[in-house]
């Protein structure tokens, strides 16, 4: 597979990179804000990085006779933004998500799932709290994984939070009974998990009719085939 | 609600007695393997006592005009004692399980969702192992509720067993992948746990039209009225 | 042993009851706020109950011709309070402590001699944690035990509360380097722990000479003789 | 600082560069099993390969007119290289441990705490198990460190061995009595947390007196001055 870049020389750039290397994947085409660098039509275009460049990555997508499938993982774009990718996606398979790691899916379908069957909101019987640990650089509390995991609840859902040492990042929701305790926890052990699940994502994505896909949809792909 | 407990003077009958009594229930029937008191009809019989009081415990639900509903959680009973039961549920609601725990119900749910979600067997991403831990008394190993939650899974799963001090009771799922670590881990605080599951499931027994019904079964009564 | 107990009616009164007499001891002397009971000298007093009781039990201790040595438990007494103890204690042996367990003491131990290693405060590289988990009744955060755990500490530690469904009482001390990361972890099983200590405290003090004795110097006691 | 570096391209010795470049550190000597390099004499020589590179190594830190210091943290080193590194630490500083972490070094010295403070094999009241978790590709079991921390104990040690997914390495010591339960647990974060502890060795062997010293010596030496 022939893959763009954009955003190559950050620091979730080099993790991609790497990823993608070892899966014997070619980068013909990378750009960051200073440098842009295009060998030849790339078979996906991936673009974990900053708000500022979307429009670009936007551009280059269509460029192309056939334009380009995009993965995108970055955070903090706004509604306009969302909107034009969703214009994109009429044209070309889109993956977009907040998070590409496997857990954290999984993390999710649990809490969802938690709430289907347990009637957590319909009585008193059990608490919930969220409990959130990351390095000391992370200054952002809760994160936005935890934010996430509380918005599955239809009630409001205490959180802890702890920033200390080198924490890659830990999530456990727990579901306290009078007599007993539930505890589901993920814990990262590496940013490359997030890399895996973009280098999962483009490569079912090169595949894919035009429409835009969630993390999840993906996922979905590979247990129907699996 | 009148009920009768069969197995009154054990660990469990206890128990069960102080959940029922602080429910406002009155106990109008009792049993153990000396003694018999049997004031008036029961609305339900409630039996986690030992497989060798089993057939007595039928007949006696059988010999009141009306049968008396069933709440049975004895452990190790055979296919005919099973068969029995069944027979008698064509006659009168029959809650039977060997586990009233909700947590426990809970985890089951959750490990069921993984398989449907993850596609564990089908690749080699993921490695998932058991971990539980009980009090130094419990000679069995693994525990029941392990091997349950093991059998979940269509592939052998690894199950490490700790026996130490006056642990109440743990069971761990761990999913582990290359870059990430999930773990749904399950604590009894107290055995009262069991008793209170017994009474949940006896006021809903009393009310329910003729049929077997797991504590499964009986769970998602209360959601859909909830 | 022969054993008086102010407070013999209240939760922690019946838990010291139920410890004592699987040991067998004889409760010769009993009060509560309501009724008072003596039927001979006993050989220590075990006071686990409030302030307002303590200077009867004070007097109480005195009023043989041998003053009965104490064990007393009694949070929340002032400085008068143990002033007046320590008075006693030139007569007779009197073991005072805030915590009654033997882990908790460990958890000390630990802490102290973490700070004795590891110079914590005098540099960067390690971030310190408390977590504490209660149920969700106990209303003052953080607990006396956090607390306590962090004064070991000669700089402030941030410390998280998590007020849950029925939790005994979990406190764990994180210390967080940027490539590793240790955890002590406490977990009371059951309040009965607290009731045993109090037991091996009143065993020793029956035999201890005159004098002010904290929990930890009962336990090096046994040490020495182990 | 200028140092040498025995392995330099194997796993380890790439994150010794790393981290010592990151200190600005000079690499000026550096060999592995194919090729050597030397630019200058060393300040020290680092090395964590494998046994068979050892004699080599004693040899070059003898082979200057002021003999270099050496931080040794090649494992399975047998008595003859032990007895050999010890006639060359008559002449120069030479550190040698089997784990540079300060983390596990923390461990050791809380479970020989515990054995002092709590008479654990006096009595029968509490129960130790140790749970180590690693990595799928980790074939040994229990790993080093489990059995260092087990041989702490005066009395047999359960082990259990989790080997799954890339759990980068964790070990909890387990002290449960009947009443309560204190867990003492190490996770490594990151392999550099080794390198980072030959970094903070190879600092202080620089300007030590010859002699034989433990990774504990060398922490100690800090606490001193810190």
């Amino acid at each position: 597979m022939k893959y763009g870049l954009v955003g190559y020389s950050g620091r979730m750039g080099k993790l991609i990179r790497e990823v993608f290397d070892e899966h014997g994947h070619v980068l013909v085409y990378r750009c960051d804000d200073k440098t842009e660098e295009a060998v030849e039509r790339p078979d996906v275009i991936v673009d974990f990085s900053l708000p500022e460049a979307f429009e670009k990555t936007l551009k280059t997508a269509q460029q192309y006779d056939r334009p380009v499938p995009l993965v995108v993982g970055t955070t903090a774009l706004n509604n306009d933004d969302i909107a034009d990718l969703k214009a994109v996606s009429k044209k070309v398979a889109v993956v977009y998500a907040r998070n590409f790691s496997k857990g954290i899916r999984l993390m999710r379908k649990i809490v969802d799932g938690l709430n289907e069957w347990g009637s957590f909101s319909a009585n008193e019987d059990w608490d919930v709290e969220i409990i959130e640990k990351h390095h000391r650089f992370k200054k952002d509390k809760p994160s936005g994984t935890a934010k996430m995991l509380a918005e599955a609840f239809d009630f409001n859902v205490p959180t802890s939070s702890i920033r200390a040492g080198g924490i890659p990042g830990e999530h456990a929701v727990l579901i306290a009974g009078l007599g007993e305790l539930i505890e589901i926890k993920h814990q990262a052990i590496s940013p490359r998990t997030f890399a895996e699940g973009a280098c999962f994502a483009a490569e079912k994505a090169v595949d894919l009719e035009p429409g835009f896909y969630t993390f999840d949809d993906i996922c979905k792909l590979e247990e129907k085939n699996g």
